[in-house]
C-alpha cells in the first residue's frame, strides 16, 4: 500500500492539515528504464510553502490532487534501470508518499548516496540547507577576514550554516534566533561571537551594540522587521544575501518592505537574492568542503527528527512556530 | 555685498522658505593661496533635500547658520594661487551665496572649466545628473543588447540620461514619468520606446503590457509604489539600480518599502545603490563620451533655467512637485 499525503487545498495564511488529504493507493508498477523507490526520510524546508501558492515562482506550483512536494531520501525497491539496483540509497525531489516512480535520468535527477553516507547529514548540513548556506556565503556574501557577517534565522539549518561558513572565513558572527535555548546554541556550540534574541530584545539596538564596526554581510532567512533592523546598521559596501523571508510566508496580506533600503544608496550597498538548485552542478564539490569541516569540528549541525507517516502534515509548521531545532526532518522507516 | 541663503531650520515634510534665512555679508576677503570666486550657476539635485537632514550620510549635514550647499559654477574673480586666474570659470561644490573663498585642493576641489564650454551642459549632461546616469547604468545595471530597461523619474535629469543610454547600448527602453507633456518627450525626443504616465496610469499593469520580456534593468529615482510595481515584473538576474528614492524625501514618517523583496530571490536578482562621488576620478572620461553622443544626436537633455537670487529656495521644490522640465538649474549671471 502507498499511502500519500496531496495537496488537497491552497493554502491561506497558516497551513493546517486541511490543506492536505490522506489517500491510500496501490504502490505503483514501474515500467522500462523505470525505479521503485520507498522513501525513508522527508526534508522539511520553508520554500515548501511557496510551492504550496498558485503562483510564478523558481517551480511550478505543486498540483492539486499531487502528492505534496519534498526533498526525500528513499531506498531503490526494485530497477528497470542499469544504473540503479534493488537496496541502494537515493535522495531526490520527490512527494509525501511512501513510494514513487523514479524515471532516472529523463523526467527526475536522482542521486545515488556514497556508501556509509549518513542520510540525516545528507539532507541537512550536505543537503540544500547546508548548500543554500554555503553558496550564498562564497558566491554573495563573499566574506573577508575580520568582516562582521550578521544572519538572521541563525539557529535554523541554513543560518547556522551560514554563520559558521563566516566564522571559519574569519568573521566576527552574529546571529539571530527566537528564544533563548537557539541563541545559548549559538554561542556555546555553534561558535557564533554574539547572539540575539529576537523574541526578548530590541533587535535594532543590540545590533548597534554587537557590531561596532557594522555589518558588512546580512545574510537574511527573514526579511520584514529584522531585514529592516539590519539596514539600519550595514557598512560601507555591504552584501545583503537574500535567502529567504519566513516572516511573510503565511501572511495573508502583502507585509511592507523595510523603509530604509535608502541605506544602499547612501552605503553603496547590494542586496542580492538566489536559488541553489543554480548551484546544483557544484553541489559535490561543496558537501566535499563541508564534510571536511563537520570531520574537522569547526562546523556543527542540528538535526530535528520528527516520525511517522501521520505527522506528516503537522511536521512542516514546526518550522513557522520556531518549534525546530536545526533541521526539520521526519523518519518514515530505516533502510530495508 | 554677498547675499547668502543659510539653513535656518532642518525640515519635517516639504521643504519651505522658513528653512532659510536670508542674509546680506561683506564680500569675503582672500587670503595666502585663496581664490575668490562668484556664484553664476546653481545646480538643485534631490538629493540636497538629504543634505538638509541631521542624520549620517555620504556627505556631512550642512550646519545651521551656513550657506545651503549645492553644486556650483562660477567665476574667479580674484585669486592667490598659481592654478587660477581671474575669469577663470569653475565648478565646485558650493553653496547659495554671491561669493565664497576656496582653498583649491586643500579644503575643495575646484575645477576648472574647458574653454567654450557651455555651463547649463557642463552642470546637466556633463555634471553630476549625467555622470549618475552614466556610472549607474554602465557600472551596475551593464545592460546588454536586447534586454529591457525600465527607468523611473524618467524625464528628469538623471533618469532621462539612464534611458537613453541603454537605448545606445542597444536595450528596449520604457520610462515612468508624471504627466503626458513628460511621457511625450520621452518617446518623442528622447528617443524611448515607451512611457508610463503614473499619474494616469496603473503602472504595475503597463510595465506589464509594456515590458513583454519582463525587466532585466530597472533604473530607480522613486522607490516606495513605483519600486513595488517594477519588481513584479523583474527578469531573470535582473538588475535594480537604486539611485535614489524621491518619492521619500519630504515624508514625515518612514514609507514601508516593496512588499515583494522575494522576487529578488526567486529570480536571482541584484538591488544594488551607488553615489556617483565615488566615480569623480574617472568623470572627465565619461564627460568625453557623454560630450560625443551630445553632438551627434544620440543624446538629448532639457535645462530647466530659473532666474533671480531671491527665487533659489522655490525653486529647490520644483524638483518634488515635479515642475521642473529636465535639469533644475538657476542663474545669477553671466560671466563677465
Amino acid at each position: 500500500m502507498n499511502r500519500q499525503w496531496l495537496l488537497a487545498k491552497r493554502p491561506y495564511g497558516v497551513v493546517g492539515r486541511e490543506n492536505f488529504e490522506y489517500r491510500e493507493s496501490p504502490i505503483p508498477k514501474i515500467g522500462d528504464g523505470e525505479v521503485l523507490v520507498r522513501n525513508l526520510y522527508f526534508s522539511f524546508d520553508p520554500t515548501q510553502r511557496g510551492w504550496m501558492e498558485d503562483r510564478e515562482s523558481y517551480l511550478p506550483p505543486v498540483p492539486i490532487g499531487e502528492p505534496m512536494r519534498a526533498g526525500v531520501i528513499g531506498q531503490v525497491t526494485e530497477s528497470n534501470h542499469p544504473d540503479y539496483t534493488s537496496g541502494d540509497l537515493v535522495q531526490t525531489l520527490g512527494g509525501w508518499e511512501d513510494y514513487f516512480v523514479a524515471r532516472p535520468g529523463f523526467s527526475m535527477m536522482l542521486t545515488k548516496l556514497p556508501a556509509g553516507a549518513d542520510p540525516a547529514m545528507v539532507l541537512s548540513v550536505l543537503g540544500t540547507t547546508g548548500q543554500t548556506a554555503y553558496w550564498g556565503m562564497l558566491d554573495l556574501g563573499k566574506p573577508q577576514q575580520g568582516e562582521t557577517l550578521l544572519v538572521s534565522g541563525a539557529a535554523g539549518a541554513t543560518g547556522s550554516v551560514a554563520g559558521q561558513i563566516g566564522r571559519i572565513k574569519g568573521c566576527r558572527v552574529v546571529g539571530i534566533a527566537g528564544g533563548e535555548e537557539k541563541c545559548a546554541w549559538l554561542t556555546e556550540e555553534a561558535g557564533f561571537d554574539a547572539a540575539i534574541d529576537y523574541k526578548s530584545e530590541n533587535v535594532h539596538a543590540r545590533i548597534g551594540e554587537l557590531c561596532p564596526n557594522k555589518v558588512d554581510i546580512f545574510f537574511d532567512n527573514v526579511g520584514g522587521d529584522i531585514l529592516e533592523a539590519a539596514l539600519n546598521h550595514i557598512n560601507l559596501r555591504a552584501r545583503v544575501v537574500l535567502c529567504g523571508g519566513i516572516s511573510s510566508y503565511n501572511a495573508t496580506s502583502p507585509i511592507p518592505g523595510p523603509s530604509n533600503l535608502m541605506n544602499l544608496v547612501i552605503t553603496r550597498s547590494r542586496m542580492e537574492g538566489f536559488i541553489v538548485i543554480d548551484y546544483l552542478d557544484r553541489f559535490a564539490k561543496a558537501a566535499e568542503e563541508l564534510t571536511a569541516w563537520v570531520q574537522s569540528g569547526e562546523l556543527v549541525y542540528q538535526v530535528d527528527m520528527q516520525e511517522g507517516f501521520e505527522n506528516i502534515p503537522d511536521t512542516l509548521n514546526r518550522l513557522f512556530t520556531g518549534q525546530n531545532r536545526g533541521k526539520q526532518l521526519l523518519r518514515l522507516g530505516e533502510p530495508a
